[in-house]
């Protein structure tokens, strides 16, 4: 388990490195949902998203005789360790999927991670990517499953809250789970009674299952438009994190994702990806009770590209 | 002919009321520039563009008996006026086109403003605005001919000089030409020698043509994506203070903007209207020399919708 002393470990490392990201509020929002929403804006972190904190925290605490990193990621997790890597002064290889965007793969390389790509339908990526790492006497960096990867993403819930004043509610995304682990721990710790609340694609809510179930749930890889949260079980850490800390985890459909991010772009005027605006549909859709509160959201991420955000707001279904 | 004073008096009306929109920068565009770029964000503004400004400085500053406001326009300006006077406690009419998108419509009624309606093609609107606003003692809201109107829209560049430091180059969309006549009075009042550089849309470059031949140009009304652009002569006021202030008017491509449109999106995750990146089109397209130089570059607006985002990145041309 993490304690808050972890995220705020995290959060001096991350000091002068992660930006410090605005927190941004909408009349319009809170008329709709007659809350006082607290919008967490991680679309404008280095690499597009919270991972990079994660990422971030994890490289820079190797030991100064590492060789280099190795990670396995389609999207926000290879940008962010190809950068932290870069900011660290250590090589990195990212294993990617052969069909994976190619703006993701060109940011990933761009940062300057080599790519090695794979085929997601006969390939396992995890084996691939520790075989590298092995080959190489890399060390692999996890995405969401690892205590240092999980306290630099809370430290997006510690920033929140040092912005934004008392919360009552706080709602983040989830995926393997690492940021509203991280957020839980540091909110939970620092307010007694503060709710803490999940969201999942309704084709992905193996940590809503795993929650109910007691134990970790898997299911089928998830067919959504919000392609970073396709994860098929909840990670082992985050897990026992979770199902302490958490209120619930409530779901969301692919279109509640295309109205938000559409609403998002209209009225805020920022880009979120699907992913990323899954905590605020939950709250615009009325399944969190949150008249009269204080909620803060984590808009986890913005990579999407112009190309694919037409096809959504078209309703032209694009699931990776 | 309005001064620094002006300006200055504008940002001391419109302090608590309008927004100080954030500079944005980004590495990328510094690369692909090799330029310092500081991006004033005005999409951010309250109505989504460097508009309210304006509206505000004028409306606040009538007189106390004054019986409310009247103004014509399809896009920018209406939102605006819209919620200028409803601050000020004036009843707003505003004539807006049949065609107008029904987003901007929904949004200047949204304000508690009247709309009413005309046909673009076999009326007149501002002789329509000036018989509603006698019939009913309204005093007309003009978008840019006007000394406390343009002085309110030079307030952006006030607060960009404040933010950004010592520039050496600003860059503006220009219209009617307020927003760049009141940057303009205010940089090089504040700093002699400061370059000041206009960006219209290649079909409409009628201030371009008017600062040529010396004297007021008139144009056909422009066919380009960039709505807020569509005028076809300067306005009296302002090119008296742009003849004598800017150093020149540089053309952009529709193509040019709506890449410029999408490359914002991409990777600052911002949304900003295919009027307000005209600066930014021409920076990037090396039409300005800015090598070396630290260049301010005002993102006038993000009144897009997302279904007309969408068309225009497909390349399926969208003229209002």
């Amino acid at each position: 388990m993490i304690g808050l002393d972890h995220v705020r470990a995290a959060a001096k490392r991350l000091r002068g490195v992660a930006r410090r990201t605005p927190i941004i509020t909408s009349a319009t929002i809170d008329d709709m949902t007659g809350a006082t929403v607290l919008l967490k804006a991680e679309s404008f972190q280095r690499t597009g998203s919270f991972k990079f904190r994660g990422a971030y925290n994890r490289i820079s605490s190797l030991p100064s005789d590492t060789k280099g990193v190795a990670a396995f990621s389609s999207g926000n997790h290879a940008q962010a360790v190809a950068l932290a890597a870069r900011l660290c002064g250590l090589p990195a290889v990212v294993v990617m999927p052969t069909d994976a965007p190619e703006s993701k793969v060109a940011a990933t390389s761009g940062y300057g991670a080599e790519v090695i790509t794979y085929d997601r339908y006969t390939q396992d990526r995890e084996a691939l990517g520790r075989e590298l790492a092995g080959d190489r006497g890399f060390v692999l960096v996890p995405p969401y499953d690892d205590q240092l990867v999980m306290a630099g993403q809370g430290t997006a819930g510690l920033e929140l809250f040092d912005q934004a004043g008392e919360l009552d509610v706080v709602v983040a995304p989830v995926s393997g789970g690492g940021v509203i682990a991280g957020c839980a721990t540091a909110g939970t710790a620092l307010r007694r009674g503060m709710r803490v609340i999940g969201v999942e694609p309704e084709a992905g809510d193996d940590t809503r299952r795993s929650l109910r179930a007691g134990r970790r749930v898997a299911i089928e890889v998830p067919r959504t438009i919000a392609d970073g949260l396709q994860v098929s079980i909840p990670g082992e850490l985050t897990f026992e994190v979770n199902r302490r800390l958490l209120e619930d985890v409530v779901t969301v459909s692919d279109q509640d994702l295309v109205q938000t991010i559409a609403l998002l772009f209209e009225r805020l005027k920022i880009v979120v990806e699907p992913s990323g605006a899954a905590g605020l549909a939950a709250v615009l859709g009325g399944s969190i009770d949150v008249a009269g509160r204080r909620v803060g959201v984590i808009l986890s991420g913005g990579n999407v590209s112009a190309e694919r955000f037409a096809k959504l707001i078209q309703g032209r279904q694009v699931i990776p």
